[in-house]
This record gives structure tokens, sequence and C-alpha cells, in this order.
């Protein structure tokens, strides 16, 4: 099944080109209550609706290095110290934006806006201190993830190790375009990744290159606690513009479209656009960090 | 106002030793109606009800690192890189426990459980991209933060950097006893912090010490834009175990009782148990992030 959000919030499933209402306020609620919702009767063609980011999760888990080739690009960047496999930290929930949502990029803030194309887990079941091998019943299905990142803001935090403002910023987190239920992912480590920006590839890879396998991820930071619709991302794979020997020529720029595509689950697109074309104030700028990173 | 939740997660505000219901389904509610709720006109004996963690925040923007004499002992703890001022990154909304409840040993995990005293600002009105002057409009209150941190844990994370899952363990995130309105919080930057563990006092310190002011934190993170309920905390306080000549000495055990205390806000209360008084299983072990993070 793919799980769609559209219009004002609404949930449906999608058959073809055809959008299935479905009678449940949100994804997280379909997961919650174990997906036995009724369809509502309204079918709606899915080029007259607006998809929206297709779950606002209770907890975004979000993994770092967990592919070797990006592992071993990121080392050649001479970033403070190295980024350890299966490390994971939480993303900003309200920075999620939706399929052909806006970037707006923060020009008072940032001037190195990076991609990294990511596998997102979605959790169905609710749970906490479970083995790998329990791990598949609390998976529900999966989605897209593009973490967009600010490398400069990056690089000042990780001065401390911490990545978090840098990939939190104001609609840094784009997901979608829908959930594919497990059901239709016959194997989640064998699904091929790549990423274009207006059309050219820059990041390419395989699902099956992932260091830390899925059920060992979710089982591990299951110490945590999970909640249904949570999601755990994966890490992303080589070719983020950071590690280019000619990282400006890389980086994001207003009006780049980016399209995140992983097989079996779809294409995320959306578009980079101006601070100016969703602001009516001056880019926003606020120096604390850098006057007090030293 | 002290805003508290209760039982099942009903909403009141205290009057003395007595808690006045009111019309909202949560504290989180609460503040996105602007305050704007009605009493129920039940009244009920503090004694007579069961307290609850105040609010569970759609975002938990945790702070490290903002208080001079913290950073300075920190350094003597050899961490593999320094703490700077001003870090937040996010906490583990599902780890949140209210006062009285349990922080639960996870005995097949740690062996070096930590406590962090913090003064916790709550967020009433959402926004984002605004100035240190205008951050004034959108806090409504405080609570008091007990970040309890496994710090072997911590050591192993931090050679990324991160420090995420040595905070975010299951009942890690202790908060309360309830919200103090800042209409009775006069200046919060001057708030004697004292927690002890078993009626010793082993961290103290005041609000003052901070180096970044409550105004400049929280408008430094709004360009990752807040929801009205969310918690953006401060830092903690010099005296952790981590940093004792003997730490084992400090660190916390199963039957310990830890009370965090802030000036004008109240005492939150939890008891350190071990992990058979919650679990049936044995210790959760995982070994996933020792056997990876080198």
């Amino acid at each position: 099944m793919k799980l769609v959000t559209f219009d004002d919030g609404r949930v449906g499933r999608l058959d073809g080109e055809t959008v299935i209402a479905l009678a449940c306020g949100s994804t997280r609620e379909f997961f919650e209550r174990g997906g036995a919702v009724e369809e509502t009767g309204e079918r709606l063609a899915l080029s007259a609706v607006r998809l929206r980011a297709p779950i606002v999760p209770k907890k975004f888990f979000h993994t770092a290095g967990n592919f070797t080739e990006h592992h071993t690009e990121l080392q050649a960047v001479n970033w403070s110290h190295p980024v350890h496999k299966g490390i994971v930290f939480f993303q900003n929930v309200d920075a999620i934006i939706g399929p052909e949502d806006a970037i707006v990029y923060p020009e008072g803030l940032t001037r190195e806006l990076d991609y990294e194309l990511e596998l997102g887990i979605v959790i169905g079941r609710s749970g906490k201190f479970f083995s790998p091998e329990e791990a598949e019943d609390h998976i529900a299905g999966y989605l897209i993830f593009n973490d967009i990142t600010a490398r400069d803001i990056q690089r000042r935090e990780m001065r401390s190790g911490v990545f978090s403002f840098s990939k939190g910023i104001d609609t840094f987190c784009p997901i979608g375009p829908w959930i594919v239920t497990k059901d239709e992912v016959p194997d989640p480590q064998r699904l091929a990744m790549r990423l274009r920006v207006n059309g050219e590839v820059r990041q390419q890879g395989n699902t099956s290159q992932m260091v830390i396998s899925i059920p060992h991820l979710v089982a591990y930071h299951s110490a945590q606690g999970y909640s249904a619709g949570d999601i755990i991302t994966t890490g992303t794979i080589s070719g983020v513009a950071a590690v280019q020997s000619d990282p400006f020529a890389f980086y994001l720029r207003p009006g780049d479209v980016v399209e995140a595509e992983i097989e079996g689950i779809g294409v995320l697109r959306n578009r980079v656009v101006p601070w100016s074309a969703a602001h009516d104030t001056p880019p926003y700028t606020n120096d604390l960090y850098s006057s007090t990173a030293g």
C-alpha cells in the first residue's frame, strides 16, 4: 500500500492514479490503530490533490554515517573528528516538508547548502527493548528522506560533535512522497538509490551497502522506545556536495530542483527557493553560534 | 500560575494545596489556545492526585555546556573534544517521566548513571526566525529537568561527537514538578539551583551563571521553529558525578533518591529503581554500539 497525506491533512491510499480516502485523522493514527481503518468511499484523482508530508512523527531518529563509501569520502573532508557508524540523533520534526514543497534557502545563515538521500523506516507498532529478530514486527514501511544540511554550520557545530541545528533549520526536512508499506518492499536491503539536481545524477548507491542493517539499527535504538509512526533513517550514500573537489560548484542554489529517488518507493522532488520567496523580511541572521563556538 | 498534569492526563492549576481542574485536553493544548481555558469547577486536594510530567512537548531542545563552571570542570574529564557553549540537540520525548516516577536503571547498558540539574523554558507561542528582543513574547514559563545520562555510553558516542542515546534511554528524562508561568518568576536569570542525592547536596549554582542568556538561546534556535509547548533547556551547573575524583562513589545506584530543586520553581523528586522493578525480562543488552563505534 502507498499511504498518502493530502490537501489539509487527509489520509488516503493510492490505487494507481487514484487516491482512496481513509477515515482517520492522520497517518500516525493509522498506525496507532494497527491499520484498522475504513475507506470513506471518496475517490479522487491523484492529479487533483496536493500531496503533503506523509507523516509528522512523534520522533524522527536520524542516522549518520551508515554507508561505507560515504563514510570513506567524509574522511577526505577533514571533519574535526570521525563519524562512527550507527550514530543516531533526533531530527527537528517542525522542519518537515512534503513532496513539491519549497526548501527555503536561509541566506543569512549559510552559504553551503547540501543534500543527502536516505531511506527512512516507518515504525508501525510501538515498543522498546527488543532484539533484531523482533524488529520486523515493529516496521510498517518506508519513505524517502532528503537530509538538507548547512555544511558551514555543521563544521562549526561539529567542533562540539553535535550535528543538529545545521540539519534542523526550517524546511530542511523533506520526506515523502508517500509511505510504502513493507508488503510492497520485498527486500529493503536491495534498493537502488539515486539523487539528481536539475536532472544531473549526484548520488548513486544501493541500500545493500549499509553497514548496520535495518533490523539491527531499529533494535538498537529501541532502548529509547518507539511510538507508532516514528521514523528512523538509515544514513546517506556517497556523492554529497561537501566531498567534491570544488564543493561550491555542487552546493544547492535557489532555483535548483532536487529529486531523491529510491527503487520501489518513488521520487521525492523539491525546489530550492530564495529566502525572499517565503519571507517579507530580510534574510534572518543570528551570529550567536559563531560568536561563541570558539 | 503553577500548571499541572495529573492522574490520567488531566490539566489543572495549583492554588496552594488545591488542584483546580481546567477544561483542556493537555498542557500543550493550553498553550495552543493561548491560555484561554475555563475551569471545570472541580477542585481536588493536591495530596489526592498523582502528578504527571507537566507536558510532553512536540520538541525538546536540549542545551549542553552553558554554565562556565560546568564547562571548566568538563575539561578535566578528558572528553574527546570540547563542548562549546550554546550547543543544542533534541531530547527523546518518549523518555519523559514526571515527579515521583521511577528512573529505571538499565543495568545491561550502563554502569555510569549520572544526574544533571537544568532549568527548562516552556515556549507558549509558536514562531520562527525571531530576535532576542522578541523572545520574551514566546516564553510561557519554566520547569525543572534532570538530564539523566549514561556516561560510559556518552564517552563512546562522543567519539563521533553526538550525545543522544546516552541521554535518551527509557525514563532518562524527568521533568516537573509543574510549569510555573513567567508572571511568577520575576528574574529567571537569578534562581538558586541545587541537586541532592539521598539528601546530600551534589550540584549547587545559580541561573545567573549562564553564558548564553535565555532570550539569546531561545532566539537563536528559532531558526528551527517552535511549536506551542516546546521545551528548551539551559544547560547544567557544576557537580555532576563524572567530574569527581572518584566518580563511582557518586554515580547513581538503584534505591537512590534524586531531588532537583530550583528556587521559585519547586523540587522534582525521582527514585532510581533496578531494572527488575520495572521489567520481567533480564536486563536488556545490545552491543551494536560498542562493536561498531571503533
